[in-house]
């Protein structure tokens, strides 16, 4: 039985490198051999016990590869193609997906909904931080990667990229739109980006990392708000002349920024959340106008499938923008114990790291 | 000094029928002899002195009339015409307004917008229980009754019936949708109704009185659950075989009818809250599925402008829904306190009442 | 090799009953007993040459049966499950699927995109008037049919209801629209339905044939025109005021009912067409205000899915519509070709015919 | 009585300065003094007596200037404040406008909807060709130019910019959607640029000259293609691998750039119409997939307001992109007559003329 390394959930606090046999390929999936990955922080919650997966999992959601095998029944690839796979891998046939709710994806259920069905690697199938990676619903799932861009360059597209632009995507900012992004780390810097695309005249963005808030400028931010220096709310109503924000992105998952992104909105704007939160969450009366505001909160979970990957490599590669900058590390598989180390203790300014096996 | 009779707010506990001068018309507006209006939960909240308004306004914001005085400026109308005003009278030309928020009217400020600055009549300007009400920016607001429309039956249009039908409408219900609606006041009746008259297939109301599960029924209620007798979230899974509503409403404006509107929902569904809530809400994280579950949440002040109340008349006159019959008590002008009496304390089975100066 | 019997595409004129094996069954398929079908205006195109199909392809596209034998890789249903499938049987997987238009899907194709490509039934693969049908990718496209609805209650949610609700859909008909709806054949119909199930407060039908505006009112017109007798455009700018409807849909496929369902629409209003054209289409300058009257001209192809199917059931089963009193015919599949004659002549007041093998 | 210049329409052929009286200012009008105007490809179509107005019309709608006397009724703004009002300066208040139809403002109709009804300036009122115009509805059409913002710089909000950008509004441009832009003449240049803005990865500009195939690429147009070297659908279908482009914008007007834009289309595309059109328009039948495509043809006419203004001139503040570029010309507005001269042959790489009092 041929063997490949991975990176497994032992118990809280340790995720390690160790063998497992490299798996069978059904009919409908494809094994990819990884060439990049790297790690999120929802596998930092798993690594902390916060978000519980089964021991023994292979943890990793954001897979860059190549073609090492297809499934009997899957056609449209060849082997020895590069390819990328969304973070959630939806079946693409339960009732969820066709109603467009691809990530609450209930395949299997008795009513074909599921909450965050969709997202299987690394939560209830094995992940990408290995050697290979079985890929599901092949058809539905596998992306090629444009000739011309790197690794590096499309690592963002299968979870960051996605979740930071659905962000900005849900909050249906229109051209002229003023957009206030709640923290700078990946996913939201790539919602900062993701606004200014969308045609937001004004694009706010609100962290404390100085290095953070520099990015914030590269990707798309008009104004950067350091809120350990000023009241946020305060700033983005006196920078829109006291109207507020048309949309405000939640992007950490705290009931600090979700409030503050609540009060600096306009009435009728919306607030469009990311964050996975950790607590109940309270909406103050005030900030909701006793509920007449005509205010709206929408979530997203980060949206999968082929599709998706490809417009999002469009986008790259059209030099739209550009998240390779977000790779502040590298490291080699086998040392992705250090790598867990450095990411989860968010040091020496790392923002994302590059694991390449 | 042409004077008439007006419902006064005079103190909390303390709304008294008193006489004012007729009002001067200026070259926008217009002055409306109120044939027949009606009181609003809202205005018990003034009453009670939870929502506070300045001494000496005259309550109400529910008029159906006859155009007595045109404004030196209005065109289009005639005097002696039959007419309602929506309770949100919006100026029409805020940025708000230009930008679909009408009820957020923030005319006369320096940018364009106001929480709930739509919503004139008994709040910032003298209201109708009177026998005469000023209407401001009559061309945007005032429309005419189709002939063979009663008082009564067009009595739901300016707030209830708008109201109502807004929160099935920002719920965005689609064709063979099921619907949850939280409580069966005025309110939540007329939302049942509007989520029956876009298109949903199963209509579930929640209220404990009996009288309002009958009228659920009526007015477009498939399925209606005591929450006295059945714990109505595990019975809308029941009816649901599990997967929960698309959409659920909510008309109370509790803790306790917003969590359960939340609860009840499928992934990806919307939560469409009507209620003026009184304290902070709380979301709590299971229901919200950690923010991961793709849900929305909306919120909608009654929406206003001639061109709803045209469009719901023309519901009213098809024959689509007949709301008269949520009128179960009639009272004088000159006995209003006694209908304050009998609708603050809901008594007698009230649903609503008509008031006829 | 077991034997079935089916209806063939010999050459234009010509459909007739064949000895064809009963179809293997591939991992995803599902094979289907058929216990009713019916004739679609699409296949009299298909008799008449009109639209080219293989020689020797079973015709018909509205399946209404009991699984006989699942798939390897099928899971969540059981043989002897009474199921429909929709006219229209996506992959679920292509890019065009993902993006929501599986009537278009391109599995298979380089792109993911093919016109038309989501219908097989009956135009590149076997269709289903015969007594047994493969249905492919039968994950996403079977429904189980509810207990208590009987076969000729659900036989129209593959196509005509499908596509006839989408063209109300299309419409983005809002509560309080007008809407005409040009030709009450089956769609038309089901379009009229659909439109009153969406909120409109003024349907309007438009035919000649009595029993079709009889037909017409029954489903939800409140008022019919016979264009026979009336010029329908005069009529509708008469009913509207002057104004005209706010949607209109065509229903036919003919340059006279594009070009009055467009000089019937408001500025600012929807044509939302079904039709199948065979001749190019004339968009007059006068009614389209020369580009500039900010209208929308919208095509549907009927939309597929078992999600769809169970939303239409929902419909049916919840007694907001019944469509079953448009089965005016009941053949044996052995009569068949006495179906065609009379479905394709229109004779006898037909609208829809039952076939049940 | 105080006199100014103004360009008059004489009869077809001949547009020439004349004096006329300084208009007199009505209780909700605003007079402007007039800084900066243009010229628009509809003037030129009024002066060659393609567009009819009446004769001593004043022409023009694209007003830069100062405020030089308010109406008594209008609040909120300042004598010698800086603005700018759109083409089209609706009243606010009809239903056309409640319906958020802003051009087919039907103030004063019996239904309140009226084609093209929102475009007054040098249509049915006086425009703004001439030292001074009177402004219509003051409150809801105009709006401050931003401190910092030259007049060539804003010039183009009143129409070109807001006509351009509707194009891309209206095909509801996704990130990472595909389009075309059919004809680079001003609004088509602003096509383009909105269609980038919106996030389309890829741009592509039509139109054969140079010059303003040039300026397409400076506006957002990642190919070009000059189709008088090219046929441009069959390079689009080359560019898009096959598929076709998600949404083509239409800006010239014509049966040839109308039909190009449908073929390039993939199914369910978009064909976004922005040209004025002088005679009736053919949809080829395999082009329209003979109805069955699930495309939609949706046409825009220029959006009016204050707000929209607000928001145009914020996306030119932000840097998001300088039409300023398009002023290759200038004329003093005695010299209008040479203007016109130049305009309308298109001679000297002429896009636009900045016109000042």
């Amino acid at each position: 039985m041929p063997m490949m390394k991975a990176a497994v959930f032992v118990e809280p606090g340790r995720i390690v490198l160790d063998d497992k046999p490299i798996p069978d390929v059904g009919p409908l999936d494809a094994l990819v051999r990884v060439t990049t990955t790297t790690i999120c922080g929802t596998d930092v919650h798993i690594l902390k016990g916060e978000y519980p997966v089964a021991r023994g999992l292979t943890i990793g959601h954001e897979p860059v590869g190549v073609i090492e095998k297809l499934g009997s029944a899957v056609k449209g690839y060849r082997e020895g193609q590069r390819v990328i796979a969304g973070a959630i891998t939806p079946s693409g046939w339960s009732n969820a997906c066709q109603c467009g709710f691809c990530a609450q994806d209930g395949a299997g259920t008795a009513q074909g909904w599921k909450p965050l069905g969709g997202w299987r690697f690394g939560n209830t199938i094995d992940g990408c931080q290995a050697e290979y990676v079985l890929v599901p619903d092949a058809m539905f799932n596998l992306a090629p990667v444009p000739d011309g861009l790197s690794d590096e360059q499309v690592l963002m597209c299968p979870d960051i990229m996605s979740t930071g632009f659905a962000g900005a995507e849900s909050a249906k900012i229109r051209i002229g739109d003023s957009v206030a992004v709640f923290a700078q780390g990946p996913i939201g810097l790539c919602a900062t980006a993701g606004a200014k695309l969308s045609g937001a005249s004004l694009v706010i963005g609100v962290d404390r990392v100085p290095e953070r808030l520099e990015m914030a400028r590269r990707l798309g931010a008009d104004v950067v708000i350091d809120f350990s220096r000023q009241d946020p709310v305060q700033e983005i109503l006196r920078l829109t002349g006291g109207r507020g924000v048309d949309a405000s992105i939640e992007a950490l998952g705290t009931q600090g920024t979700f409030e503050a992104a609540l009060r600096c909105l306009r009435p009728g704007g919306t607030l469009s959340s990311l964050g996975v939160y950790s607590t109940d969450l309270k909406i103050p009366l005030d900030a909701f106008a006793a509920g007449l505001g005509d205010h709206r909160i929408v979530t997203s979970l980060c949206p999968g499938g082929k599709e998706r990957m490809r417009r999002l490599m469009a986008v790259i590669e059209a030099g739209r923008v550009d998240l390779g900058a977000m790779v502040t590390h590298r490291f080699r598989l086998d040392d992705i114990e250090a790598a867990y180390e450095l990411f989860s203790h968010q040091r020496d300014g790392v923002l994302k790291v590059a694991i390449t096996p």
